[in-house]
């Protein structure tokens, strides 16, 4: 397998990226991985530290496109940027996956625009897992589309309940409906239009309207909404998180007292942290491409590139887009 | 001046409310209480617990309306609610302000239909202070408005910074809008429109785009957006504070060691949570309804309920209605 990484994007690059392809070439025997950058840049860095530099591949790229561009204009201009050429590999079939941690909108457009749409997919949505306490759960659309009909929130639906059977493992996975209230009259004209959607299909197991007080407590495994929603409830879970933990190191500083309990608590904080520590997340799929495209967190270190370049492995691995093809198109001719 | 209050809405009506009532009497020496409810159920319990019931007016009401009710349905039939009394007396000057834990729906529809508008506002909208580190925000639409226009989003703009500086003394307050990202061009149809429109209005300080990891860190004075998202944030910031605490307390208990270390912390932690109870906050303003109107939250025990009191009282001792109806029309006439 070839896998493409956009060794530009993100707050770390280049290093970071190369440090997760160290990792990943470590781990993994057979695949290939082909990187989008300046070569100027990377190839004294990866020539140190790769020894198998057999199994990586360069391809030039003069740009980058960066947060503040406009995603479709980008994506139609700066032609020799890693995003427009990964994705062009993409859709020649010059490799099989291709990771960023690029512009969002970017990602999409270009990911509709260069590899295109799985048919039966109106629209693609990034779809994020979250860690809560006993559980992980799939956020889906967690910022692509700010824009959403009822029918798109039914095929995010669908592609986040074979995504979370095929790569997490979860049989018949819960799906629920992000709302202002669980009752099925309550909320905004598109998620009682989704509702009605989402009850009648009978491939996924809708369990109803999700209010968002019980997101940390007991989420179900797919919880969908629009993509504007969805930015904001994932950006408040991260907000939120750093706040509390920013609060105890202050309320533990106050004085002797509380710094001794603070130490005393300190291992197993530290383990509840990390359980909620995103990069170990690594990626988030662009579902509904017509490729296997994942985006990484821009603020991503090694760790998270490395998670996103395995999850991409068991994406491709497990046909996850041959059955999204299959089911999708089968749901929409019944 | 004389309140009004719905002594049967809440999830602890009607004690709490009468708990309330003792404590408001107690403190304020001029004011007459109006209390709308079922008489078997309260006469009783107020000649027990109030000494100087000549302040007290009771409006029998055999109805009440629940959580589960259609909201503009139940304003239109259940005539003997102690909403719709309540709001009937607050049109026709028999009382001068109204609060209820009830029905947030049917709170609107009953200020809309019964009470009407301010003239110059279109949508009147929920307004929730929420505890941050170092001050509170006012939150606008916090539940009312499912759908909003880019002029709505305006309008609660206007009237939460009339509120914030009347009300919270803040001079000049800071205005941001709800969205996905810092950038001008950033945001749905409606964040992109009604940029535009606050950017123009000269009489709020509108300080531009807010993304949601922020909030808890460093929120505007007023944070501006549509009732369906304000829900959400409102319901996942309270989610996320008692899911941080239970977790906290869980960890405390993992062995003796965090055990001490929890004891050291429990006062300063203390300390911070009550900072974070709405109980302390009270009722939230319904703003653009013609009548000093307020919501306490459900679950509100007598400590809010009686808070909620002594700012609808602030409410009307300020004019803040008048000063609504002289500078929102003003406004529009520009």
């Amino acid at each position: 397998m070839k896998i493409g990484i956009d060794v530009m994007s993100g707050d770390n690059a280049p290093c970071a990226v190369i440090d997760a392809v160290v990792e990943f070439i470590k781990h993994f025997e057979n695949d290939q991985l082909v990187l989008f950058g300046d070569s100027e840049r990377i190839n004294a860095l990866c020539k140190i530290k790769i020894q198998d530099i057999d199994r990586i591949e360069f391809v030039e790229c003069k740009e980058v496109i960066n947060y503040e561009d406009e995603p479709v204009k980008a994506i139609k201009t700066k032609k020799d940027s890693t995003l427009v050429k990964g994705f062009e590999y993409l859709r020649d079939g010059l490799i099989d996956a291709f990771v960023s941690a690029g512009n969002t909108g970017a990602l999409l457009a270009g990911g509709i625009l260069i590899v295109g749409r799985i048919k039966g997919v109106d629209r693609p949505a990034l779809a994020t897992l979250i860690p809560t306490k006993n559980k992980e759960f799939l956020l889906i659309d967690a910022g692509s589309n700010t824009e959403c009909k009822p029918i798109n929130l039914l095929q995010f639906a669908q592609m986040a309940s074979i995504y979370m059977e095929k790569i997490n493992g979860v049989k018949k996975p819960s799906v629920g409906l992000l709302n202002i209230g669980v009752e099925e009259n309550k909320g905004n004209k598109l998620t009682k239009e989704a509702y009605t959607l989402l009850k009648e299909t009978k491939s996924i197991n809708f369990i109803g309207n999700f209010e968002s007080r019980e997101i940390p407590f007991n989420p179900p495994d797919v919880l969908v909404c629009d993509g504007f929603i969805g930015n904001i409830v994932l950006k408040l879970i991260e907000g939120m998180g750093l706040f509390l933990f920013d609060t105890l190191k202050e309320v533990a500083n106050t004085n002797s007292k509380t710094k001794i309990g603070g130490l005393l608590l300190k291992s197993e904080l530290k383990k509840f942290k990390n359980k909620f520590d995103y990069q170990e997340i690594g990626g988030a799929p662009l579902l509904g491409v017509n490729g296997a495209v994942f985006k990484c967190h821009g603020s991503s270190n090694w760790v998270a590139f490395y998670n996103g370049l395995r999850q991409l492995k068991m994406f491709c691995d497990n046909n996850v887009l041959e059955i999204f093809r299959n089911e999708i198109i089968a749901e929409r001719e019944v």
